[in-house]
């Protein structure tokens, strides 16, 4: 233990610690995702941070070079999550027999990925999930919508919107700009539009032509398309002939008049939904309905929220199809924006207990024990010191008053009790009373 | 995705799912020791899962071995956390000069240890940690294990006891009886001391006199003070002439008589406190008082909470020194006595909405919305479904009411109620009102 050399303290690049306001603020955001999606009849679950690598790799995108993969003492092929969609397939489809289908899943655990780390981006963070697998109707993309935004606009009071394009409609759109492209092309072209954002309209012009071999005319079709129907204008593919890309439309449509109704009328104005085809997000398994949520006042702050549905997923386990939809909150995403904009919670104790000597430490601790069953935060003093010591501490805490137990109280079974805002001192209160003083 | 072998769907051997009820279980124990630790006045902070291995390993006992170490894809040697009390020295190590000292900290973890599976032990498991640092009083110990009884006594409603030994105490009483040993072979009498009550007082009695060199007169010596003082007769200790040994008796009697005394007064009669010197504790890093909890009815079932003062770990890091108390409640082992026990907690949502027309699709939605803005939890059906499969769909996931919108409801705003335990139905209640009635 008492090595001469010493251990460097140091934390991994990308990786953080969380001070206790920090903290709180984690927690507080968990109970809001719990309770929002306990209201919304979401099952929680929970599922090994580490899984068989072949369980998490192969669904495309950008992960798999991402993920923290090793051998474990047994020599066996392991991976941690990189996100909790991939372990709830597998968990759906070792369990699709007991659930009760369509099942509604919460669920909330720290996710790990080799990513570059940036400003707010971390190797380790913290998603909250809500997913309906087992169907593959508008209900069920509404459900998922409704209550992200219902989380979202309780934890945020700044405007902020929910974008929704849709994998299908996108990949109508670009193949009527481009012609018949293949699968590989496809993808290059999602990935290319996904970054519009990010770097601009000339920089993906420039990354169509030359992944996709497209020319100029038809990069420029595609893109005034996505520029206008940002703007509302959905014409290009309100006159598709394709039914499916009829049905598609009228449904995302739908889909956001009833979330928007549902918010309005609850009297929650500060989220709505709004349709953007240009939304493709990153990852490989998404087949339908993606969805970002960005804030208004700072859209470059990126996404808080996003999803999407898959058919696929547990396909990869199993010789049977259940559809589903998911979407995650960022946890540590929205924490960052909160903190940044200063909104982390404090966490003063509300009573202070100051002993003056060792003969009154079981009352102190007695009373201690009376005012927290009681639900009172309270702290006591943790060894003999000066009184002005034992005040000077309960400062540093911000506690909000002082309770002193001395040899007088101790006899008369009565105490000091300061406000430490105002500096008033009353002397001489019961020990019955003091609670429910401190209480009201 | 549509790959012609499949997956299997399967779990690393010592991992686990929880299901709904599970989780929910957890995220209860959870929100208790938070409450408990939040009344108590300690602070959450979170650390990473994955450390440089150097600021993990070495600390002696039996971990080294059991820990998940890899190299990452920067090739640093790196680690799973296997406790939350080394990530925590580290934390306090960096951050001992803006921390309010004497630092309360609660923290709730994952953390893995690759040991041989068995019943109720996983490879991964949540401890919940609370520990007080750069304090060495009698007042910090008391802190601890009070509020640790709280926990326990909210969580558990059949008597336990927590067992508190002391490894200055032990150490001297294996001295007296031993004579002067060198440190390696006090550890491992630790070691099979600690095994007193799993294997029994013959293996032990054997594991002495191999490991020790010992005589079987010494080691009857020794382990029948430790029977004794079990019944509470500490004389051996009383009559030491050793101040320290005195001294350290005296505090851990006190300790001992002010948790037990704040309990009764608050009438928490579940748990006491109960000094049992035969405790020493696998881990290597403890110091002095040392302590764990066990079920009265079920002592076999091992320790569901645990720890004791470490002087040191800090010191791993810098020159300096802050002495510690720490204790964890070990969340899967006591879910697991909860589970066996058939504590599950239930999920069933209030109210279910069924719908039988996609012309009710909007007014479902609001009324959902506005039922759960209320605080009700609230299914609602996901597609369009005959009635009765509808309702086998309430039934199944437990609702205790079914609320039915159809055309005539959608006309006159109005809607059916059925109490799905009496069977009774009232129709014609208006929108506004079956909030109302609900809540009620």
């Amino acid at each position: 233990m008492k090595a001469a050399t010493k251990i460097e303290a140091r934390k991994l690049k990308g990786f953080q610690d969380y001070d206790p306001a920090h903290m709180a603020l984690r927690f507080k955001i968990m109970d809001v995702v719990r309770d929002e999606a306990a209201r919304a009849g979401f099952m929680p679950i929970g599922t090994p941070a580490i899984e068989y690598a072949d369980v998490l790799l192969g669904v495309g995108g950008e992960t798999d070079k991402q993920v923290y993969r090793f051998q474990d003492n047994g020599e066996r092929d392991v991976a941690l999550r990189f996100d909790l969609t991939l372990p709830f397939a597998r968990y759906v489809a070792e369990n699709h027999g007991t659930l009760p289908m369509p099942f509604k899943r919460l669920q909330i655990g720290d996710v790990w990925r080799a990513e570059k780390p940036q400003r707010g981006r971390y190797r380790e963070f913290c998603q909250c999930d809500l997913d309906i697998i087992g169907i593959e109707s508008l209900e069920a993309d509404v459900e998922i919508i409704l209550c992200l935004q219902n989380v979202v606009a309780r934890l945020l009071d700044t405007d902020f919107t929910m974008l929704l394009g849709n994998r299908f409609l996108l990949s109508a759109l670009i193949r009527n700009c481009f012609g018949d492209i293949n699968p590989e092309q496809e993808s290059a072209a999602l990935i290319a539009i996904d970054k519009l954002d990010k770097i601009g309209r000339p920089a993906v012009t420039e990354l169509l032509i030359k992944d996709l071999g497209v020319n100029l005319t038809q990069c420029d079709k595609l893109l005034d398309i996505l520029a206008k129907q940002k703007n509302g204008d959905l014409s290009a593919l309100a006159n598709d002939n394709d039914e499916r890309v009829t049905a598609e439309l009228a449904r995302l449509q739908e889909t956001a008049n009833i979330v928007n109704e549902c918010m309005r009328q609850s009297g929650k104005k500060l989220g709505k939904v709004k349709i953007d085809l240009s939304i493709a997000r990153g990852l490989g398994y998404y087949t339908g309905i993606v969805f970002e949520t960005k804030i208004d006042a700072d859209p470059d702050f990126g996404s808080i929220c996003s999803g999407g549905r898959y058919d696929h997923l547990v396909e990869r386990f199993l010789n049977k199809q259940f559809s589903g939809i998911g979407g995650s909150l960022g946890l540590d995403r929205l924490a960052a924006y909160l903190i940044t904009n200063e909104k982390l919670p404090t966490l003063s104790p509300t009573a202070y207990i100051a002993v003056v000597s060792e003969a009154e430490r079981q009352l102190g601790f007695t009373l201690a024990q009376s005012l927290r069953n009681l639900g009172i935060s309270t702290e006591i003093q943790l060894k003999s010191q000066k009184l002005a010591q034992q005040f000077k501490r309960a400062n540093q805490l911000g506690c909000k008053y002082v309770i002193t137990l001395g040899e007088n109280e101790r006899l008369t079974q009565t105490v000091s009790l300061k406000n430490m805002q105002s500096g008033e001192e009353t002397r001489g209160i019961s020990i019955t009373d003091v609670a429910q003083m401190l209480r009201s």
